[in-house]
């Protein structure tokens, strides 16, 4: 079976030259926009790592001149502490990360590439397992949120159709005619199905920030920027849920987690694709303008 | 404009019944899946991360006894360790996070849906900022990826088209025939394009582990892992290329470290959606097989 899904129906255009100037576009506008963020992440965050650097130098300078250490010495435990971190060793007592329950949220966070890296494997047959187990996995689960948007579609335009159908008996009573025609299909249209996924991913998000508020001590701001990281599956790990050492007994708590981000997780993948598919199109009106442009 | 990617040609079967079904399928074998690699990776990492708390518990206990520091004390100075973490210090000088370069590099990971987590927003405004920048940032790189993809499969038909062409006119005068119907129109099958894009992310990822165990310090092993977790979008932050204060100068390896993982990246996200296809058409068989059974 050939690959039909890339050779079909994805572009307007079919031609060749098109699609690469399209995608060469796409690459120049990415590492602008890059660029651009970059700049701006730098401006935002370079004071405030310079303060924290004065802060922790003065801290480390108190601490080791009070109980009379040396600087390397006090390094080395910093460091040993640090190795001790990639095991999940935590200042304050957090839960059991190879437990069972623990080790399904790692395996959780590997097939859905957010990746929190809380926990990472670190025996050497677990690292290699983890590339075989991952690349199943992955693949796996980028199979179900394709599915899962499929669904979604699917159900979309049921619901449209249905809405359609009541009006145009509405229409049929009243006489009138709107001219909707991507209606007409039943199928949704880009914008449309784009709007719905964003107050889809909004209302998970809303809910999930208000547990997570309430359940992990962070403000209800980053409590939605969790949810966006965890969501994208961007994952950085600097806010991770469900890691106290409290949580360990409330088992609906954890499956709410999981629930919430699996969720969140499909919906904003469905969310991306439906923008990439406007940007798509914004892409190929800047080619249609720079060759009306061009030949000018 | 209709979403036609998901309402064509995707699945063999266009019936809604069949569609859930493969989807349930799925859901419960990756939930499955899930939970077996629960099993085993505890098994594999509990004993270690029970050895790391010994390990670190004596450590702790000879530090605090030596230094006559009360495990309090101590531990509040750990806190603010971690807390000076998160804003990018470490025991030993790593390179600085937030200039232009490290900016860039911490772009690169939220685009690319990575989120290595060694630097991520500190302050408000930056995690703000983030969600909106990665809203449209990782949908552009979503198509980015798409595009590749369709590239690479065009590429390769054109491959195979050109090896198709060259053996028929070797059989013309052999005057056999082969009968392998694929590649007489040209498109590449399925398991073709996995074979070959499993090949190319194996050459990228053992090319990036000879530059990265070079310039890292890891092993051999390590640096596969590392590719594995970086070019699978995960980046739990074990490790991470680049971030060591001798590489603040070596711009050359800096972009060779960008380009490869660009490369990998695209190339494993392409492998995976191949895979993904592959699982599909293994699902659409255990269905027919069911459904045979269930008939019987
Ligand atoms: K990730
Ligand atoms: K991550």
């Amino acid at each position: 079976i050939a690959m039909k899904k890339v050779s079909c129906c994805w572009c307007p255009s079919l031609t060749t030259g098109r699609d690469s100037a399209c995608f060469c576009l796409l690459a120049v506008l990415i590492a602008l926009y890059m660029l651009l963020g970059a700049a701006i992440f730098s401006s935002l965050e370079r004071p405030a790592e310079l303060q924290a650097n004065n802060l922790w130098s003065s801290r480390f300078e108190t601490f080791s001149e009070e109980y009379n250490i040396s600087h390397e010495e006090l390094r080395s435990f910093l460091q040993d502490y640090e190795e001790a971190r990639t095991a999940g060793i935590r200042a304050h007592r957090a839960r059991a990360l190879w437990d069972f329950p623990g080790a399904f949220y790692f395996v959780g966070t590997v097939v859905s590439t957010i990746g929190f890296g809380v926990s990472a494997p670190s025996t050497l047959t677990g690292k290699i397992f983890l590339v075989f187990y991952g690349l199943l996995g992955c693949s796996a689960t980028i199979l179900f949120f394709n599915l899962f948007l499929e669904r979604l579609v699917t159900f979309l335009s049921v619901v449209i159709l249905w809405c359609y159908q009541r009006r145009s008996q509405q229409n049929r009573l009243e006489d009138k005619d709107d001219g909707s025609h991507s209606e007409a299909t039943g199928k949704p249209s880009i914008p449309q199905v784009t709007l719905i996924l964003l107050v889809s991913v909004l209302l998970v998000a809303c809910c999930a920030a208000s547990v997570y508020s309430a359940m992990e001590g962070w403000t209800y701001l980053e409590s939605l920027y969790f949810c966006f990281v965890a969501f994208s599956t961007v994952g950085f790990g600097d806010f991770v849920s469900g890691q106290r050492e409290k949580h360990e007994g409330t088992r609906g708590y954890q499956v709410a987690n999981c629930l919430l981000m699996l969720l969140g997780v499909c919906c904003t993948y469905s969310l991306f694709n439906a923008i990439s598919v406007i940007i798509k199109q914004g892409l190929n009106w800047l080619l249609n303008y720079l060759d009306v442009m061009y030949i000018c």
